[in-house]
């Protein structure tokens, strides 16, 4: 029983300056190639031939067949933000969940319960600087 | 350090609760391929050519392999309620080790901790309606 | 090395001809759940809230991320149907690459390699009957 | 497209060939932690508390979630050894698909191809010395 | 938003505590296949042709593309024991980033936190009797 | 029954042209992202606090993790060059043999039969100009 998804806001909260001050410390490093990393990933979802909606429902799905909790709760975030609505988000859903099986359930649940805290204006979406 | 086996038994009916709730939101929702999704998997574990320890053992192994907690903790449940015993467990148990590697020893110690309050009557598995 | 991607159009054929056979094959067979999930699979991809396009494109970077070829060259033969030109193909192939990392190079160069033998016609997408 | 599956039975051979070889030039190298490994690989699916066919089973559902088509043919051999009958290998074929979702297709294709040609005569399954 | 990393130094000693017992555990019951995968993963880490270091840094970039965090903090304990200072941890999670992508950014994170913790005394690394 | 390995060394020769026109052919697209990834790749592995050879043992065991045989192949010609000895090859082996499992071993093979070609002379390492 992995813990998340289960947890109140302050639990969302707590993780959102978790990784905050995890982004700003390893950025902080002299590492080269991790920085630039973190500047390619910010890059890869701005709008270019495809818009920033569709690419966000792209690192959504690919976080959800990979099994990423953080990484399902940043996109869904910015999905919103993209405008995807709640049926939109069911049809994204349901390509992951074919794709990637059952395995992939406990996820959904999480994911699906972030959305509602985020439609109830309990969590708020992880900013922009840096992400996943 | 994933949070998860090292809680006690509040954490684990939290968890069912949390399951349990969010398994009826997602069936609320209108997207017939999620439904579907849910039916099929539930589908897929009634006896037929083979019964139903073996499929649940089959599904076991699986989870393990692929590493998901909650799934593990599901089928250990079921499991034991097809009357699975320990020597069982433990064989299907390094199955899961050999094929998947030392990188499900953190999910062996969660599985066999779940199983040992399920025998200790600390925990209660999960119901039947829908599951993983 | 992993066959795949450096063949020629005979190939290409010869593996959808494989995949055809098989799948009336497997569809042949008095198995439920198995018949059930490739009908789930079919419609998962129908136009809804999402259109067939963004389906697909979801569907193509799910298999990118899990690595697998044959999945790819499905959903690029089924994006390219659906409208999706060369730079939309390469910003999906971005974020499949930048989610999934370098590991995914090897399955960019067969997915453009296939590409290529599409748009040339070297290639044919693969029927829709029953797909993956 | 990955080589495999729709190749004619003098590729089967060719492979079971070409690991047999490998296997014994593993095995001939001076590294106790591999040798080791490959010695409790081959014990794990000595009957015990769950007999041969179950153990088969386990390895087999494990092998599909985890993708790996040599490690497929193996245990498909092996089960039919141990007297697994069609109707059981499409359940085992089920769980894994349900669990491990269409990513798992093509691997089934590949599975009962390869049953195919075992129940016809034209593949042998691989020896018992050292296997996987 | 799977918890983890972001927790204080008891949930550390916390969960060394639970990985200890559950390890007794399990070495307690009698499968001889698990008993030897826990012998040989322990193993596998002894100084040879290459050295302790060398070998834990191999055992850490594994853990982080497979994304298990408890075997992540493992190793970050036992490369710092044998010596491998803040730019060489850097510079094998940048490989272990590129190779695996941005979805091993949020295990990255816990990492980070977890070398932190080592290097303030905050945290102290797991035993050497059974490991993972 | 994946193709690969078991190939004489024409169809090596053929893979390393295949992945040379590939590579050149991606480059040339107009897509900042993909080219970036590229040069982030190459990046990775130049010395630094860790030296070229530990680098490339880091990428050869997440690619065998990983369970990729091209990067296996790229990583092992790398590793070569870099000065890794047949020994200190089949340590970083027992490493990814034991984090990852069994499902390793059909990589295991064919990585030793590509060392085997490279140390006869049969195979030629791949460029270095861009790789994986």
């Amino acid at each position: 029983m992995s813990g998340g998804g289960n947890d109140g806001g302050d639990r969302v909260r707590e993780f959102g300056d978790f990784r905050k001050r995890m982004n700003e410390r390893i950025l902080a490093e002299d590492n080269q190639v991790v920085r630039r990393f973190f500047a390619l990933d910010t890059q890869t979802y701005r709008a270019g031939a495809l818009d920033v909606k569709t690419k966000e429902l792209l690192g959504l799905v690919a976080s959800m067949v990979l099994r990423c909790d953080d990484c399902i709760a940043y996109h869904v975030g910015q999905c919103r933000e993209a405008g995807v609505n709640r049926d939109e988000f069911f049809e994204a859903f349901s390509v992951a969940l074919v794709v990637g099986g059952s395995i992939v359930i406990p996820h959904l649940r999480r994911a699906v319960d972030f959305l509602d805290r985020l439609e109830s204006g309990d969590a708020v979406p992880a900013g922009h600087a840096t992400h996943d």
